[in-house]
């Protein structure tokens, strides 16, 4: 299955806005969490049969809406209808597979990124979609499955009457934008970690091992990349927007989000360089090594070469071979077949080829 | 003949606005279909001998106009007529080598995009012409030949009493588009899978059958490449157009056609590096694999060498060779020799040459 | 003698504005053809001795002065005088080795571009310059040499009372830029033809011959983009000139060079790529079958190793050999030799080594 | 460790703007020192227990704080209350992993930059972080730990009554970013001294050890690259400044800045193709080294191979060789060995293969 | 000594604006001389002893101050209190190494390039830098030595009552940018053709010197891209420049030099190509060489393994090897052998690997 463009084929001769899912279902039951907050409360619930949010917030506290699931198309409709958003944005939500993207609508911004789990070291990376919803007095968020990225924030949200609790979605959403960009440097961080590591063993030790690991990283970093890079449009429109759902305080904290995105773009970049080089490095050691052990076992064939032709020339039937007659002529030409080999020797070290 | 680039020989000479097919006729005859709809009513008929195309529509509803097969000119100067089109669209309909392009006209937009032709998988793909000619109330249609590209489209139209049926010719050239674009997620995702799947096999089981394969992709994603990234001027210059007959309501449908083009040139650009690290990998998969093969046979022979000498040693005819005269003189080489190559056995693994 | 940049020593110390000519002379003497036209009256007339303009044309018909041969000077300029123009123009169409470039003078358009000549399949092509003087009502245009490029477009003047009978010299300008971009297509068209007739040769049968048409393709490609990339810039200025000498009807001609040029351009961008994969491809092939041929010599000599150790073992002088004196010693050891033989080679098959 | 990119796990789920050290501590204690300065006095100091700036500063002088090392947070925060800077700029003083940056405060201007320290000659170069705050009349910089990067700028301060203690704190700042522009440019030119002498050797004799150094530069370079790439959004951000803290005067200074940073990264980039150039050179040396001797060992066995199969001949033991009692038989082939080989020799070298 | 970047230690610690020469002494003293001309008159003197510019210039015509060594700082600053010019340009004047750039200062312009010299064909190219201050009336140039570049101007200016008489200085400043350019494109010019021929010499016949000279080329193209690259920035400002000191109707002029300039980097940039290109050529041309080598000696020897073979066959001691009995057995086993060969060598030959 193609793991860097996944179409859905699902949803073809559909009208655009048809809410159908297109991913792999990754969690048997959608999870739904309110929280709402102002300065002086906190209210935190999980839900179990999502009706309408009325019941849950009010209009002067801050709702933050988290669902973990989004293969349940009758609840995205139910929150889209409760929420009054436009069809567009619930298929994009649905639509794990697609490129991230941000869109401004009338009374809220919508915008989708991913973010990447590894798993163990053997597997591979897989990005999952994270899809935001901002509207005036609320937070809607929806993953592709339970993880813990976000909870650093909710911590924060309970453990500390801190900024967080005093400004609005936009600061929240702020912060949650610093969670997935967070994930990106914790991700390639580990990733560098283990190139790093295999650049010292290609030196010290070329294996085969190494070029699987060094061609899985390659797909990896490319794979890295194309799931991140949509985020640099999403984060640049984010501080351009002029929008009131965005306070101007939480602006600057924006612009440091750029910052972080382009490290990790960056990084990635040298680590791709760096295991293109790798590719070379093992592919000339290898060879290297391998020459060396032709030309040992080829010079060791030639020193015997002249000896075997002289024990040859003895070996020949003539009737009149005066040196075959000698008393010590046996002897004489193994000393003399010693000589030669040593004479050989001495010459191949001279010239450095052993 | 060249797939890369196909020069109209035909016209030379002649002045820009002739019409003159320059492709490669597809079909027998031009199928032409013309779809009348609005809210309430739908009339869909095939007309064999195109003459006007008054007694087909009416000014209240939004007429589609299809035509299948460009190489009747006639048919095309009929339909130019018919809807006051300027002789340079009608040209460039005719001339399904080149690139596509868009143009507005005081009453019309014109706009040519390729659709990416898959036959059975051992064959090339091929880009053929889809043009759009977006007026007032009407939407007409060229391709090269019949196809089920736009059948989705059509399906919606008939089953549903939908938002196509409510929405103007602006929505509809939209929705086509869509399709249009999926076609190239669906064929780059299809190569895409074929890419991945090499890949494993070069790492498992390099072959030169593998090495044609990545040549035959390379040569089809430059040339898919070439086909789609023109496009990418069209989608951004129908966002950006401010014209009468797309209507605003329609505008971030479009916008959201960028993001399926970028997600398609991003993903043809990750296989083309894939493709050029395949063709490394495959070399020195080879590479690798024939060296093995020699060290081994040099290894062997090498054991060889130094026993054939003894033998040749004692193969002489010298007078005096008292070894000759032991008794056990034979027994003793035969287990010297043995003793030999399996020191030398011993050095070689050591050395982890075998 | 440098293709890719040829300095005009013959200028040296010379003010800037001096009329020199620093190409190669390509014609003995220069050819002057005027063409006056309107809607009802062309006249075309070869001139031997030019003298003046004023007796062949008048203000209210179309003027078009071709001159094939630019190393006379004198009249140069003449023509210089005659129609009012800088210097700098008169100089730069001398100037044949130079960049392509197009400036805005007060009463007229000044361009050069480079037309591609081919001679046979062996030769290298060689870029000639043209240069275009567009006024108010005249069209001046230098060729090296005569040449048929022209021809299409003198051919519609005179065959039919079409379009270009009615409009001014910026139309007659836009033709035969036309004819310059159709040039540029047809040249690369055969070139590409020719390259993918090499890639199907290349992986059928790699020869030394190829090798050298690659490299050759490759300077060649290297020499056309050099030669037309400037042109871009010119046919993106002449777009965007607010000028007038240019009718704001003939614009949207224009706008269709720039789609032509840009397809020139895309093509050799995948030429060179294609001509830099099948360098690799030749390169990885012509190793392959020499490491084929290797293997194989070097396994029939492995087979015969321990044969020929055996046979040295029987030739050796002790005395106490008890096969040597066994009835059908020599045909067991015979025998024996076979099987070696056998075996091994049923390993070598075993191992896909053969 | 990975050097490329260093997260900060320290931080994960507090809240933007918590101050936490997230480097590598290294120095023992914060250095503290106030220089105050105008035209006519400086006073110098070193601070143990820094408290208030008040009692060291007065506002009609320019006052140049600088502390050697960050992992103080109690500290920096004193600073900041003191000087009202936002948390948001501290925590990025003490985050010196992060990205160069620059942002504009209401009172102040806050950047990073990286300096290249390099030990000796073996040792990785490794970047540290320098933050610089201008104010109205002071600068406050803090670097990772103590270094003579400054030196020459304080020294300046002290000997003479120049330019620099006639102008604001936004001179010191130009003269400071100088410093550390000279510091990239020192780097570079140390590291290019040596990849110029990598050259000359891998040309005159290829070793291992030059391979090893070639990667060691390349990542050197990498990193360098990463490092003081963003300095050029910085210094161009200065540059556009129009800011009050930033004299008018000071601006041409500034400008000339731009031009040492890119000379920096024009070099690095040369460097960096040098490098790629050297890999290529030397892995072709070794090669052609390699291959030199193995075809010296074969032509070698090549000329005992016929001598040796002439000896077999004549060690056969059929009834009937005439030439076996030859009288001169044997000196005859030992002759037509002799001649043999030298025909060969010969013809090897015609064919300049030795 | 690093050629690509060359650091000015001397000035360490020295304020912005000092004057220390940083590069080498190319001349013992430096020449200084004043030209002054109108339409009328011209007086040109070499000056000794150089104190102040009143006693030799008038304010209504143009002065022209040429001063060939720029290591006499006091000169410098002579010249720079005379003319009243910015400390930070007499600095760049004597600061040999830097990047050529270009500043407006009040009441002049100030600008540096890089001038390549090429002594014989064995020896590097050098940049050196010339600097350029022109005024309302005067024109002030540094050369680091005397050199013959500008000759052709002061030619012109003596030769002939020309355009360049006519006008002002900034007009001269447009002659001598014009004679830098054309230094640029005659040096390109002579390396590629050199180039151009090592092409065709390695294709014939490759040898060690011309990779010796690839490599050789590719430092000095990556050096003089370096050096001039700079000088695209500098015409395009100039060009864009609306100053006081640059007359209208020299504007069309400096416009032409943009495209001098494009040529030059154009050729850079395929010769760089053509470079590369000839490494892998030459590298292959090598290996395919050195291979028929080795395929040669293998097949020789592949030609008497089974003859030796044979011949050991028969040099058995069994007792019962009838063949050796045979009357004529020893002349069949020679047919034998002969026949083998030939069968081996019609097969080798068939098979294409001879």
């Amino acid at each position: 299955m193609a793991r860097f463009l996944r179409n859905n084929e699902e949803k073809e001769g559909m009208p655009p806005g048809s809410l159908v899912f297109t991913g792999q279902q990754k969690v048997a039951e959608p999870q739904i969490r309110i929280t709402t907050y102002d300065n002086s409360e906190l209210k935190d619930e999980d839900i179990k049969k999502y009706q309408s949010i009325t019941s849950h917030t009010s209009s002067d506290k801050v709702t933050w809406l988290n669902i973990d699931g989004v293969h349940d198309s009758s609840l995205i409709k139910t929150i889209g209808e409760n929420f009054d958003l436009s069809l567009m944005a619930l298929e994009d939500i649905q639509d794990t597979g697609q490129r991230p993207t941000i869109q401004e609508y009338q009374d809220y911004l919508f915008a989708t990124m991913k973010v990447i789990n590894t798993g163990s070291d053997e597997e591979n990376v897989r990005a999952e979609q994270v899809s935001f919803i901002l509207g005036d007095n609320y937070l809607i968020t929806f993953k592709e499955q339970p993880s813990l990225i976000f909870e650093p924030v909710r911590k924060r949200l309970f453990k500390q009457k801190g900024k967080i609790r005093q400004k609005g979605p936009d600061y929240l959403f702020y912060t949650l934008l610093d969670c997935v960009l967070e994930n990106y440097l914790k991700v390639i961080e580990r990733i560098g970690e283990r190139i790093e590591d295999i650049e010292e063993e290609v030196i010290a030790d070329p294996k085969p091992e190494q070029l699987e690991e060094i061609n899985f990283y390659r797909r990896e970093i490319a794979y890295i990349r194309k799931s991140i890079r949509p985020a640099r449009e999403i984060i640049l429109k984010v501080n351009r927007i002029d929008s009131e759902y965005i306070d101007e305080s939480t602006a600057p904290y924006l612009k440091d989000l750029t910052s972080m995105l382009e490290q990790s773009l960056d990084s990635l970049e040298i680590y791709k360089e760096i295991l293109g080089d790798l590719f070379s490095t093992y592919n000339m050691s290898i060879g290297t090594r391998l020459n060396e052990t032709m030309k040992f076992l080829t010079i060791f064939a030639t020193i015997f070469i002249p000896l075997t032709f002289l024990a040859g020339i003895y070996g020949m039937n003539f009737e009149h071979i005066p040196e075959l007659h000698y008393k010590h002529g046996y002897y004489v030409l193994l000393g003399l077949m010693g000589a030669i080999a040593l004479v050989m020797l001495v010459y191949f070290k001279k010239k450095k080829w052993m």
